[in-house]
């Protein structure tokens, strides 16, 4: 798991770093972003994990968020995975912008040939978070994750699934109910197989309503003008799976605002304060 | 001068928008960016136009400065224009990325074959603030200029060449002294042909020195750790003149900041700041 530092750039005090690596997960080399706030070398400090929409690398959120303020501000440490294996030669990885490539949807694939390389779940939330601990001054026992649509599924999942591995959760725009949209029906069949059953396993509405783990606030946030709200995120559908559930979140409204990451950086610092307070001790 | 709108996006509670138009001066179709603070419908308000540096089009500074939430919270207009010409098919224009395409160097060519298009001075000083002056609810009396790199040398000879006609200036990581460096004796001597007097002109060390406009207070941001600082960029040329003409000038340098625009989303609600105290009455 040696690390490779490709970029490094001073940012509001600290250090935003690329870093490349062989993941034994995926099978193949991987990029993450990583921003360091000031004072990253006097403590451990806790972590927000975010996870990226389809066809986005680990640079989208980097570049164009403007996080690293907020970061900066609350001495977080910030890790931006890339949204799926890259280079792994299958037949058809590179066909369609909404799977296989940059379209990893966070799962851990059953169905050939996916499942050598696209365990994207496990390099979430077992691979990554092992080396970040071991390499950087990054406090195990506080972590948090957030995403934007499909990486705004990705954050629900891996925070529903292990009670009490993330001290909070939040995304933007995410893909609530995946088993019954398009893309995470192509997703789940491809990686997962014709069992819709199989399928609830990583879809939030599903899982919320046996979720059992400690008291949470999930922090859930949708423009308006999302140009895929209507056939592809279904917000509603998880917080009414939520209110059954009896499981508190909050849905912020964001009249106007669409899918982009001009919109993701207007409510960021917002996202990363929810997350502070549940961090910053 | 008709203006088409090519892309709109809600950001910080206003628009960010970009345009393009035919531009007369120039003899091509143009793009720019401009982003409309929320109470843009209410009033006649400031403009700030941003110049962008070598390779950039209007999206880079839209992008990746995180400016939006200052000029939200200022309500102050920005206007980002592209940094050439484009598409003129003149023989040579793509052959490198500091002369021709992507490197207008903000003056007026006067040599063959650039001078029917190469004429981002006129473009950016006269054609585009009437374009802007006309089509937005922009406040004539109250602009002011500030740029990166190749941009930020535009903004201080626009600057000092028009005193009166901006409020006030400021640049990262100006090339202070074209005259003097690669870069600028390169695209000089291509633009404005042999004759080293002419460039001049285009010279921020050398324009301050017969600076006769109103008091001003010019500030400059400079990353210490910039990898074109030593070879190209000369900010302390232009202090030194900026001295001798007994011109106030403000030199920040920033320890470890490089030449990204990392650097420069640290340090842009500064310079925003510096602008608004100068616009907002």
């Amino acid at each position: 798991m040696s690390l490779k530092q490709l970029k490094v750039n001073k940012s509001f005090g600290g250090l935003q770093k690329v870093y490349s690596h062989d993941s034994s997960v995926l099978g193949c080399t991987m990029k993450f972003a990583v921003y360091l706030p000031p004072n990253a070398d006097s403590a451990k400090l806790p972590v927000i994990y975010w996870l990226s929409g389809l066809t986005c690398t680990e640079e989208n959120f980097m570049i164009k968020a403007g996080a690293q303020q907020y970061a900066s501000r609350h001495s977080i440490i910030l890790v931006m995975p890339d949204t799926s294996p890259r280079g792994c030669k299958i037949p058809g990885e590179d066909d369609s912008y909404d799977f296989g490539t940059g379209a990893g949807f966070y799962v851990d694939a059953t169905e050939e040939p996916w499942k050598a390389n696209y365990n994207m779940y496990s390099y979430i939330t077992e691979e990554l978070p092992a080396l970040i601990n071991a390499e950087f001054p990054a406090d195990a026992q506080r972590q948090s994750i957030m995403g934007h649509s499909m990486g705004g599924h990705g954050a629900l999942i891996c925070y529903l699934k292990n009670p009490g591995k993330y001290r909070s959760v939040s995304a933007f725009s995410p893909i609530c109910n995946p088993t019954q949209c398009p893309w995470g029906k192509k997703a789940f069949k491809g990686y997962l197989g014709p069992d819709e059953e199989s399928w609830k396993e990583y879809d939030a509405t599903c899982l919320v309503a046996k979720y059992d783990g400690p008291p949470t606030d999930i922090l859930i946030d949708q423009g308006t003008d999302d140009e895929f709200l209507k056939d592809q995120l279904f917000p509603d559908n998880l917080v009414q799976a939520c209110k059954e559930a009896q499981v508190p979140i909050v849905l912020k409204k964001r009249a106007g605002y669409d899918h982009s990451y001009f919109y993701i950086a207007t409510f960021i610092g917002e996202h990363i304060e929810h997350h502070a307070k549940h961090l910053v001790e």
